[in-house]
């Protein structure tokens, strides 16, 4: 999320990246013996890596350093702390101080992008372009999925009006549809109306395509073959006897593979200041794992020593799945935790507000910040539990006084131990991660890999998981489980998924469950109300509370203010 | 559609394609002087002209023959008789024999394709590659239609949800949703469900992409700015006063445009002989006008002397419509039409069957073929109405006889007095089209472009319109009105709309609009049911019959067959 609208002396994230002088992509890549048989130009400045060079950059990585630095975040205001932007500028900082590095982020969903005034390519003088198609289209990836996603959902449909063999109980279909388009009127439909020509009415619904579990087996597979094998094992709806019904058993795997044919090859691209950066996958981080895919992280190995890539909303939802769901899944390690931390966010907290009133934030004190320590705090240890250095970055808005960052840097060293560094990377690109840069060096370099562990083993029982994830990263006293969610664990253990990691679905608005409660929440169970599984990509997924899979557009879509003219220049884009 | 199912000596489409030894698209581009600046790669195979460079392209073709040949075909068996197969054979003929010849033709909707075993590329020896990428994906102009439309619905329906200040009538919303997938269960659908977070209840459907009146625009747009324009004046839905609101009272205009910035850029591949070929914009034939996009012609016109292109079904549908619409609003005269005749569908007709029986068809005599003529006939005597030169094409199929293809060639010359010619474009490329080429290269030499004129007058009344394309194209007595017709007409007189050309949907099984009266049906009354105007596109629909904008997928559909192995190779694309 960029937060140019807090600057008003800066040009737009848009005109920064109009301004900007790229180099061609196949000159970009030059260096690593990247050609034209090992790239798929999307223009001039956007290529795939084809499957045979990321096999060579594997390969690569054997002789790389192999050093991973997660940047996460504390509990956001609705507006973002500034992820993305400290993850490319952090990534072009290190390249900046001698370091060879990487970075890879989540492709931008093209709903949000219409909904609030935000897209997702970073942004000032830490952004990846070119912006305007990374935020629009890119490289066609998430129409690819919404496209295997419904072919999915189609032949499902047509299963079940022609003859249902399978005995499809239509009361129990696990597979929705799926749009890149935030469309609250498809959040519950009833489809197949019309008479016998329409098929069979039932009730059905739409996600957001990066809430698909097609798009989580994107980004944890590790090759088409492995790719092909978990799109087989997603289970798409259980018959009259409440037996799995899976795509290979609706006999979509082939085509649904052929569609992601191309979506599957990473993408990559260049920061403003010339870092390559893969942009690659985008799960969301509430019913999927929230990191950019695993092919993504396995082929910028092979291209640097470090690697920079980012978790989702704050680290109770993104990073912890990255420790427990993807570095299990993935084999990887982290050297290093990036947390970001802003002024804004931690008075947020210390007005424990909700909603966030960004007038009273601006005019709250000193005092506000200290009193919003709490959540940065839990945050900070949370990530400690996982035997991996912290460093957090202070990412300075254009209004935070001197006193409030120095307050937040001091607290970092005083209280909590824990290197500390002001990021102004958004409006200096990397004049303005240094520090931040060497104290992540530092970390990394005095870091003993054998030190990081995920909180629970896959033989822990899934309530077990649960719980740990509840008590040690949430701060709650316990679980309850209500709704069928007891069932669904009978269900789960008997299809055999005891052994999978679990996924929980939280709002990211909070530590806790209840998305008005900031701080540090004590005194409180977390609820489970259902558990089903993502076969596909290998997790549980449990959910709490409401978690929306498909937004809406507010009453003033930042989509009204977009525009393009006869040249081809669009504007309202951020 | 290719005919690679008729042929059992022959290799497969897509293995003729992986055969095939294409030049990067920048070294086949090079002699027109398109390079890296007015070339946006998709891959090494597949580009898109920027804008300015179609604009030069377009000042090029003043200095050039701007010869227009339009491919049309007799009405079709279900299979398809090789239109596309003979357009881009054609195209490599008059290459081959010394002409300067592109070619432009419709990109395949993805969503047939997993339901009958066909793309859209063309085939065997006359086809455009790569031909996956083209059935697929290709450079994503359908994805970003979908998302286009699909932006429009939630903005429309936001709006209704969230005060409704529009006084949109729920019960008059002229916009449903789209998808590139045949899936039956959307055609009739009921959305908004859940509650207030749902936004409003109510009826909905969803079309298939290719039938958006968002494909329309984009396939008339002169340019961006243009295209703005045509985006601005769709109208969405009515208000309780049945007054029109269109994109631009929702806000959408810009947002829309912006999503279409690449789409509008034309698409150029090659063929499996090395001929420039447009695959731009892909419209159906029934609710629009069902031809590739004139950007694509006006920039094929600076490339070659040349152009051939086809229009979909047969002659009463898209060439019609090429005719009194396209030509109309794009300002081209057409100088000769290729008439795609076969045995098969000869047959077909002569046997006055339906369904189609293709076993019963193999079997049936020469008599079925002369019996069958009546329907060749009549095309070919509406065609000349247009004061366009016809010959026709007998593209033969590997178990045609020689007697059979003779007959057809005696009754051209004998019974009818046009020019004719067998093809075999199919199975020898070039080497298959000499007569054929030569033959329209005559007619082209002979022709005067004066002789040119639509069959109705901007002035004429919607009525009259409609009856001039009943009678003298359908053959149909006249023209009754039933459903909301007579009060539809009287909507568009008010809305100022009685200039537009119509754009008449029916069956394109048979010239009538009875799918099952086959030949040259006589006696007979075209029902007009439903009138609506596609403002932004510039034209009426005149709805008869039930015209399915969103197919199903069959019992058996073809992507259940679809494949794709770890090194990428697919299988089951025909």
């Amino acid at each position: 999320m960029s937060s140019s609208d807090e600057e008003e002396s800066m040009p737009s994230d848009y005109e920064i990246a109009q301004s900007a002088d790229p180099v061609p992509i196949w000159d970009l890549l030059e260096p690593w013996d990247l050609g034209n048989e090992d790239l798929q130009y999307y223009g001039e400045y956007k290529a795939k890596v084809e499957h045979h060079a990321v096999e060579r950059l594997r390969e690569d990585a054997e002789d790389r350093a192999n050093n991973l630095v997660l940047v996460t975040g504390m509990t956001p205001t609705p507006l973002g702390e500034g992820k993305t932007v400290t993850t490319v500028g952090l990534g072009q900082t290190l390249d900046h101080i001698g370091e060879d590095a990487m970075i890879a982020i989540r492709e931008p969903s093209l709903g949000p992008v219409f909904g609030v005034k935000g897209g997702a390519a970073g942004g000032g003088y830490s952004q990846v372009l070119p912006m305007e198609d990374i935020n629009l289209h890119f490289t066609g990836d998430l129409h690819a999925l919404t496209a295997a996603h419904n072919l999915v959902a189609a032949m499902l449909d047509a299963k079940v009006s022609q003859g249902n063999e399978l005995n499809v109980d239509v009361n129990d279909v696990a597979w929705p549809r799926a749009l890149d388009m935030n469309d609250r009127a498809l959040r519950e439909t009833v489809v197949g109306l019309g008479g016998k020509s329409g098929g069979t009415p039932r009730e059905d619904g739409f996600l957001l395509t990066a809430a698909s579990e097609m798009m989580a087996v994107l980004c944890l597979a590790s090759d088409l073959e492995d790719l092909k094998e978990r799109i087989a094992r997603i289970i798409v709806a259980y018959d009259d006897d409440g037996e799995p019904i899976t795509v290979d058993d609706i006999e979509a795997t082939g085509a649904v593979a052929m569609l992601l044919r191309d979506a599957i090859k990473p993408n990559i691209v260049q920061t403003i200041e010339g870092t390559p950066a893969f942009v690659h996958g985008g799960p969301f981080a509430n019913i999927a794992h929230g990191t950019n895919s695993l092919i993504a992280d396995k082929a910028a190995f092979g291209m640097g020593d470090y690697l920079v890539t980012e978790a989702g909303f704050g680290s109770d939802l993104g990073a912890e799945k990255f420790m427990n769901i993807v570095c299990r899944l993935g084999d990887m390690t982290p050297n290093a935790v990036v947390m970001v931390a802003s002024v804004r966010a931690l008075k947020y907290h210390g007005e424990d507000m909700w909603p966030a009133d960004f007038d009273a934030i601006e005019e709250a004190g000193v005092d506000a910040i200290e009193r919003g320590f709490e959540n940065l705090d839990k945050h900070v240890e949370n990530l400690q539990k996982f035997g991996v250095p912290v460093v957090v970055a202070v990412n300075r808005f254009p209004d935070d006084t001197d006193e409030e960052v120095q307050t937040v840097l001091d607290h970092c060293r005083d209280d909590l131990d824990v290197k500390a560094a002001e990021s102004t990377v958004f409006g200096e690109g990397s004049e303005g991660g240094e520090e931040l840069a060497e104290r992540v060096v530092t970390e990394v370099e005095n870091n003993d890999p054998e030190e990081f562990s995920p909180l629970y083993e896959d033989e822990a029982s899934i309530k077990e998981k649960i719980e740990t994830v509840a008590t040690e990263i949430y701060g709650a006293d316990g679980v309850t489980y209500t709704g069928t969610a007891d069932e669904d664990i009978e269900r789960m253990e008997r299809l055999g998924f005891e052994e999978f990691p679990v996924c929980l679905s939280k709002t990211f608005h909070s530590l806790s469950d209840d998305a008005s409660e900031k701080g540090a929440p004590e005194d409180w169970t977390l609820e489970v109300r259902e558990i089903y599984p993502s076969a596909g990509a290998g997790f549980l997924v449990a959910l709490t509370g409401d978690v929306l899979t498909m937004p809406g557009l507010p009453a003033d879509p930042a989509a009204a203010d977009m525009d393009i003219d006869e040249d081809g220049n669009i504007s309202g884009l951020f």
